[in-house]
């Protein structure tokens, strides 16, 4: 047995929960002491004062107007933009997750014909498990627990960048370090929130379970991962939504504005201004807060699922089954660590600090990480155990497991850097995309697609070679284990993630306050960092999805019963072909969906510039609201049909085709998806920072090619127009759909494999 | 026993291929009764008239100079750059071949150590097959056969191209029927010599080889699949290296004449004109003409070794076993026929008629062809017959086997329809396309991307369909001849695809010989037609490349002897996985590299423009010859990593890593690469033809739009630039990777079995 007891087990994983959230806590107070109202900016500078370190110069501290100003701007976005948008959007996904509920109920509860009576259990032979019925009943308790979840967190998650962009852009009258150190701070009170939560309330529901399950480990952990289907299904409509409300409004405010207008990004006076600071809240932080959510509580229920099947369930070991969760506290105080090293360890003084900063953050959280995992696979592992492998049982030591979780690890750092060296303009390959823009948009667009291609070779082998060894070493647990090596350190990777959007927030109403321009430029480098950092995160989610969706992928094929998914059999094989189709699918619809959008959004748009008198001398006042009804309304009725492709296609196919044919399509989404999302995430990530380089000048090859308004610079600015739905709506609701579809077939493969593949048993 | 004789069978096929030849021929003749020589056309108009019904107006018919002028022209295209570049490009891929053959030779070679005593078969339990060494030296042999065919397949094409081009041209000043029947008639000299000469060859070559085999079929198969591979690797430098010279001229030459210089489309003040012209040939003719030869090649190859180990090859059933090739002796007939009602029995009066026209011509092959199916597969097939399944014998009916081959050839019409419906401005989709182009060339590539992602659909279910269908009743001979069904009015096909860069390159002579512009309109709408039958015919050689890949893999699963491609052990996933991304990396590779020559060719151009005095004004005389040399040592330079990388991979994946592994690479790469073929055709065939649509304005809708140099044609320019290297370079060069890419496994599959997976042993 472990050297860890169960009831350590017990106290350690809430206790680090309880730390994390303290932690947030504490984060949020500080950035709090960023005072926004007139009444104590007008007390004096004082107040807004922390430090002692006033690193640069200061400016308009006592400027009462800029800070009213800036709060008003700030309740624009928040209120009547993200706050209303997300109320709409959780009404209607609201009424698509209830309908759900009762799908999951009714389909579950059929297996044995809503008996309630107890069955024999699908892996321990001879014993007796729980009746379905009440399988299906917690299963769906825990849908919809995952589902809650998974909308707070993305609503907190925009409250937090909402509550912060204001305070970063204040700060950045005092210097770039202290703006930096804002905008980092409320990405982190994301980040260990969601981290925290998400490991409190799995525990506290595996532990209210557990009251009437007893030791039934298998029907127990087969109703939690209804949490990962709960929390992943919000995630695909969040992403989906949010990522086509951004895009409508960023597209249709750069086109008209930035192309034809010649007015800067956020002027003002861009009518559609409103509605894209609201998109990043909504898109890029609630979406990406869902999504990671859901990833991290997909593969804690995957591992969780195999561990109860394997010798830790058989020998009741608590322990050993938490070892998933004990992973994921062990992550919660490594990045607490790390996070001390950006505020508080080192200072950052200068615009080209920010980015070896945030790189250093992954460093050293993957450097830490690594030590806390050996030491809790020591403590928490007994030396040898065995393994659920397809049928079988497979000896792993505890180090062969550590081994695993921290290729998995290092795995997300290869990706991150990798996806840093394509998406940066301190490297050649953005450089090179830039250069192409000497000779138009077309070449631009046409050396930005061969970029994002290119991209996926290194991450694609860094994802083979982990699944191979986590693999060998430990089956399917390995895989599943491996992918929350990757997402250990989620606290620090939401961190920086959240970072970004806040940042573009932040220089978004700077030049919507009228503030000078040196503060713009702050606010422009801590956003070009974001950028990269928003690719790396992009990054993480993407390859974790990928390992994730592996060993949901197995776990389905074992609780289905197949017992082998061969390429050769034509049903697998023709559900490969079109699983491989279906992110094209899906990439058509959303894409097309930003499309439409935004050329409504341009309409409006040049309607107001055409009829608002005095708009273009700024006399006249835009009509923010209706952008951002436009933006509302679209992306509500946008994100339907991609999220109801996602979400219906495993349940036909596994109903009409079967278990079999299901094996193909999730093999096939998963191997072409995952190279769209990367070449995708990528591409737009690469075109965004080409655009920044040739207006930010810093170097004499950048210089030749701007200054901003150049025909250079309009070639590259139609390349990032391109890259937007690529980067922010396509790519990143892509890994929810593999993922999503896995988590999906395994809850109803109870279902599928008793009453699934109607068309092949009556043709 | 069929009912067709083997003696039968053995003057049937070659009949068959005869009569295409002399087909070719006798419209060859009637195309060069169009003439050139000034001596011929001083003579008069009469001898030009080969009819007498001249439909529309005569212009200029005894204008000498335009003669002369278009003969040089030409002439220029023809022997100072395609000829010549294809010499050039043939002497690097020789030194290729050889090397490969050599490889080839020691690998297959090595098998049983050079012994040259006989072994025990593979399949055939208890008998003897003849010595490894010899079907090593075999393999080699029919590889170069297959390979020189394919060379010489291309090479007529582009002589036959650019001997009808300038013809072409004359010919449409008699009207745009007249031209029509020229251009389609040179398509159709290439069309049946390919289809024949291919089926001539492949039977002269089985016949030779069985003096040495006698009744040892399965060698005898074996060896003949190098024929395929030859086929396919010569079509993969063929298309890339084409493709890559096309589409740099084609880009350079836009960038700067159309967008920066604002004179037309091939304009002979542009320095890149002659190299954009001599493009086409190399690229769209000679490459598609090696790339469908060694798709029909494949299929054939695929069904003539799953036959040779099924009751065919074990009752000697000679007429049994030539199916493939009867299907095919029959496609030729029926081609012929079909080629008539475009040429004879029906005329085509005005530009609207012209797509219809060419549709009809795959209407009326596909419903001549089911009934020479039937027909064939009546005569040539007993009514019972067994067929190799993986280890076991499939029962199969005749009936059933004409209904495989129908279904293929069904799937392909569908296929067809499908892409024409995605890429012709006649509907909605590229008319929306061009629409978005109001809001700039940034929504354009939206909408052109999501435009492409959609119309990988319908083919996708087509092509499950066909895949389950065809293997339910036949296993995986069911497949092969599916793909040989789709291919069997191959004839057609390439007659309707060699007429559309034929008409290119005549509206190209046209506006360089200074002709007038009712002229030029006749073949812009003959070349409209054709964008939108280059597209119909990328589908169906990307469909019929799955079929066959997938036909291929199924051979070389059962000749490696792997019992299960389980997608869930570790080796397959991570080479499906891989396998995945080898077409982005592939592209990746092509696309940069017609990004870096076209930025070459901009440079040239502009510098030209700049330096030559009174080039603008058309009194100076631009520098053909070095763009020439642009396009020719960048293409043969950059053709060479990518043809590697596909030709490389089989060997290094099966040498190391093992069967498994390459089983999950081949699944992998037909899976992924089908979608991304797909979509970059359609897509780039969207864009070429919105940008049409713009430019014809033909209707209220496109007037709105255009007319040309309007902001909406320029954002449509640039679309369409972006398409190009995706259309003609990427796109299809991909449904030869994956095909080869399974060829090349099937033939070293006796090698891998052996001595393959080096690294998993020991590790």
């Amino acid at each position: 047995m472990a050297i860890l007891s169960a009831l350590a087990t017990e106290v350690l994983i809430p206790v680090a929960g309880v730390i994390g959230i303290a932690f947030a806590v504490v984060q949020w107070v500080l950035v709090s002491r960023v005072k926004l109202s007139p009444a104590a900016a007008a007390a004096g500078g004082s107040k807004n004062d922390y430090g002692d370190y006033l690193i640069e110069e200061e400016e308009g501290l006592n400027d009462h107007n800029v800070v009213v100003k800036c709060a008003e701007i700030q309740n624009a976005i928040s209120e009547a933009g993200a706050t209303s948008f997300l109320f709409t959007e959780y009404q209607y996904v609201g009424i698509f997750m209830s309908i759900f509920a009762v799908v999951i109920f009714l389909f579950l509860g059929s297996v044995e014909g809503f008996s309630t009576k107890s069955q024999p259990c699908t892996y321990s032979v001879g014993k007796y498990c729980k009746p379905a019925l009440f399988t299906a009943l917690f299963s769906t308790a825990s849908f919809l627990l995952g589902a809650i979840t998974s909308l707070v967190s993305g609503f907190l998650g925009m409250k937090i960048a909402t509550y912060a962009n204001a305070r970063t852009t204040l700060e950045a009258r005092k210097g770039v370090g202290k703006a930096f150190i804002t905008a980092f701070r409320s990405g982190a009170v994301m980040g260990f929130l969601l981290a925290s939560s998400g490991l409190v309330v799995l525990y506290i529901t595996i532990n209210v379970f557990k009251l009437y399950y007893g030791d039934d480990w298998e029907g127990l952990f087969e109703s939690i991962t209804g949490y990962g289907l709960g929390g992943s299904s919000m995630a695909l409509f969040g992403r989906v939504g949010g990522g086509i409300y951004t895009k409508a409004a960023d597209v249709g405010a750069d086109l008209v504005g930035k192309v034809e207008r010649n007015i800067p990004e956020d002027d003002p006076r861009n009518p559609a201004v409103i509605a894209d600071n609201v998109g990043d809240n909504v898109g890029d932080i609630a979406g990406m807060g869902s999504d990671l959510f859901g990833s991290y509580a997909e593969s804690s229920c995957a591992a969780l699922v195999v561990a109860s099947i394997s010798s830790f369930g058989i020998n009741h070991d608590f322990t050993g089954m938490c070892y998933p969760l004990l992973v994921s506290s062990v992550g919660i105080i490594v990045c607490l660590i790390t996070t001390l090293f950006a505020t508080d360890f080192f200072e950052i003084k200068a615009v080209k600090e920010i980015e070896p900063a945030l790189k250093k953050q992954l460093i050293i959280s993957t450097a830490l990480m690594t030590v806390g995992i050996a030491i809790i696979s020591w403590l928490a592992l007994p030396a040898k155990f065995t393994i659920f492998n397809f049928g079988t049982q497979k000896e792993v030591s505890n180090w062969g497991l550590f081994f695993c979780v921290a290729i998995g690890l290092w795995a997300g750092l290869i990706i991150g850097f990798v996806t840093e060296y394509y998406t940066s303009n301190a490297y050649s390959p953005v450089q090179d995309v830039a250069d192409s823009c000497r000779t138009g948009a077309a070449t631009n667009v046409i050396f930005g697609l061969a970029l994002g291609y290119k991209s996926v070779i290194i991450p694609i082998f860094a994802i083979a070679v982990s699944i191979y060894v986590s693999f060998s070493i430990a089956a399917m647990y390995g895989i599943a284990v491996a992918a929350l090596g990757m997402l250990s350190t989620i606290a620090t990777g939401l961190a920086i993630d959240a970072y970004g959007p806040i940042s573009d927030n932040a220089g978004g109403i700077a030049e919507m306050a009228g503030m000078s321009h040196r503060i713009r430029e702050r606010t422009d480098a801590l956003d070009a960092a974001g950028n990269t950092t928003a690719a790396i995160g992009k990054g993480f989610a993407i390859g974790s999805a990928a390992l994730v969706s592996l060993a949901l992928f197995g776990a389905f094929v074992s609780r289905a019963g197949v017992k082998v998914v061969d390429v050769l059999s034509p049903k697998v094989f023709i559900g490969l072909i079109v699983g491989a189709m279906l992110p094209y699918w899906f990439s058509a619809m959303t894409m097309k969906s930003v499309g439409s959008a935004a050329l409504k959004m341009v309409e409006e748009v040049r309607r107001q510039f055409n009829t608002i008198p005095g708009l273009m001398e700024g006399t006249g006042k835009p009509d923010y609201a209706t952008c951002v009804k436009i933006s509302t309304d679209a992306s509500i009725k946008e994100m339907i049909p991609p999220g109801a492709l996602v979400m219906l296609t495993p349940l036909i196919v596994g109903t009409f085709f079967g278990v079999e044919t299901l094996s193909g399509v999730l093999a096939g989404a998963l191997v072409s998806g995952v190279q769209i999302a990367i070449s995708a995430s990528n591409t737009g990530g690469a075109w965004d920072n080409a655009k920044k380089y040739i207006e930010a000048g810093a170097s004499e090859h950048a210089r030749t090619l701007g200054p901003k308004g150049s025909d250079c610079h309009k070639a590259a600015v139609i390349g990032d127009t391109i890259g937007d739905p690529l980067k922010d709506t396509s790519g990143p609701s892509l890994n929810i759909l593999i993922k999503l579809m896995a988590v999906e077939s395994l809850v109803f493969a109870p279902f599928f494999a008793t009453h699934g593949g109607l068309l092949f048993k009556y043709l």
